[in-house]
């Protein structure tokens, strides 16, 4: 399924390139997404959106086909989503690599200061992130003449949605990073927006409509994506602050040093004594922030018992989807996939 | 016609604005972009796109009602571009008040340190953007339902082809920032696909596709835009260097400090005695430029007769525009609306 996805991506790219090269324009920003789309990810929409459409009762290679060239277009989106991502978080790293951002100031750095090769690089990833957007529509847009209307007609205000949702969690992530409270709901609320919705509840539901699946199905998914999604989102908090950067790809101490307003840290503020509050306050945050004080960071997550609330939430999520994927109205191969990837949504350690 | 343009996306915004309250999510992005449409702009890409309809026989109140919905598509794709312009090149002010990233960090002010709000502010134009690129193609799916399947089947590649060529265009302009040279040829190409295409090209073509025109009317109106659309960037980089700010709506000194690689400048550095060139190497694109040292370059620029050879150029392209015009196969009421409109891009001062 992967390579299939990977196919369409790898062909759209390298046409593009190719026909910047035959213009005379500058093939950086093609080569640059295909060397991010080719370094990683997990490919958890496209599957989703496959797994959906199976769900829904799709069959047969048409149509196998059409929900794989509409997951290419969810992952393409979802570059555009960290290409961006990266820019407004200033990070380094994805995937074990220099981020987008980063290369492209690398590529820059040839008669330029420092500086203006920073400048430039950025900007052409905003430029890159914009392209990205594009071009998932015309990826999208590729599969719909082999739609029904119908079909058509469910697909894009899903898709809108989709992007619309994941747009408003980053807005929500954004206003809260910085000034983390023990108020758990905004940062759930975050998660819902940023993550269930447009990583799992979403995808099911593209890849459901253009099985032609109708209304109770879609809810029946949401309730599965829905906490699982959460599930996904908090274990990303969770490895954001404790994970190994060479497991994750990204520098340990970037998601402690940004200060976001996480489910983790909300807990942490709940539980934290008096004399624990301010340090958590001080060191959370910290764009300056050293190994040393890192470590001290993780001690006052632990102490608090902030990691343990957050595992037993990861736990409560993973079991509530589980039991709704038991009651699923879908065919049983398609179930057990569900649970597999449900399994290594919540356990992963990258 | 721009109030009925304004219209459509004075009621999108406020519709998403509302929308985002109903639900509970923040309405700053709809906000900041309702302000900034309404802060003015000329609206050229909506106006051609009307009247590229009608010089494609496009007549009766629901086809025009179809341009101007697909007119104010791309207006919000402007806002776009615009919104992302203006992070990249960190303009303070756009139409004469702050640019969005501006406004949105003096927003977020409140209890955040004055840098992290530039950097929220900043993230937050971002997403800005994003969601307008993402609306202009919900307004133009608006469009859809209206269009014969041959209309629509014209439409989305034409724009798809005048979204990738402005986002070339501004790469292509981003890479030769800082590095002008006596060579027109680039600083052309970039006009061409950041402008000429984008501004006045592919809007007159989208509208005339929407009528149904052919082959021969496309490449006709490409003869007529393409020169126009020079012509008009061409204005923009002198007003740029010597315009004044409150009819620019922009600071005096933007382009000076930003240093772009224009054919005003490499006329300028062509023409340049060897005590001149370092003087304009030094000057342009610093910084840290001040009126002083600004006065000096656009004496520079003058004293080279760079100046003069623009003005020289875009009076031989708007003469070409009007020769393809006194031919084109357009309703007179078209073509003397289109003369109006070269003469405005031509000559403003604003």
């Amino acid at each position: 399924m992967r390579r299939r996805v990977d196919g369409v991506l790898d062909a759209f790219v390298d046409a593009k390139a190719s026909a910047a090269r035959a213009k005379g324009l500058p093939d950086d920003v093609p080569v640059a997404l295909s060397d991010f789309l080719r370094a990683g990810g997990k490919r958890i929409r496209p599957l989703l959106c496959v797994l959906g459409w199976q769900a829904g009762g799709g069959v047969g290679e048409r149509g196998l086909g059409q929900a794989v060239q509409v997951g290419a277009a969810l992952e393409m989106f979802h570059a555009f989503c960290l290409v961006h991502d990266d820019v407004m978080d200033r990070s380094d790293t994805r995937r074990g690599r220099p981020t987008v951002h980063r290369a492209l100031a690398a590529r820059y750095r040839t008669g330029r200061t420092r500086e203006l090769a920073d400048t430039v690089g950025t900007s052409a990833a905003i430029l890159a992130g914009d392209l990205a957007l594009l071009w998932s529509d015309e990826i999208l847009q590729a599969a719909e003449p082999g739609l029904e209307p119908a079909q058509a007609a469910r697909l894009r205000p899903l898709v809108a949605l989709m992007r619309e949702e994941v747009m408003y969690g980053q807005c929500l992530d954004l206003l809260a990073t910085g000034l983390p409270t023990p108020d758990t709901g905004p940062a759930l609320t975050v998660i819902r927006y940023k993550t269930a919705k447009y990583t799992c509840e979403r995808p099911l539901q593209i890849g459901a409509a253009l099985a032609g699946a109708d209304g109770p199905l879609h809810r029946a998914l949401s309730a599965f994506a829905l906490p699982l999604g959460e599930a996904f989102q908090l274990r990303d908090d969770v490895l954001g602050a404790f994970g190994h950067p060479q497991q994750t790809g990204k520098p340990a101490l970037d998601d402690l040093r940004e200060g976001k307003h996480t489910v983790l840290v909300s807990l942490a503020l709940q539980a934290a004594t008096p004399a624990q509050a301010p340090l958590l306050h001080a060191l959370y945050g910290n764009p300056r922030l050293g190994e040393e004080d890192a470590e001290t960071l993780r001690a006052l997550l632990r102490d608090t018992g902030a990691d343990r609330a957050v595992e037993h939430m990861i736990t409560d999520r993973c079991a509530q989807a589980v039991t709704v994927l038991d009651g699923l109205p879908v065919p049983a191969v398609v179930r057990e996939q569900l649970r597999a990837l449900a399994d290594r949504i919540a356990w992963r350690t990258a």
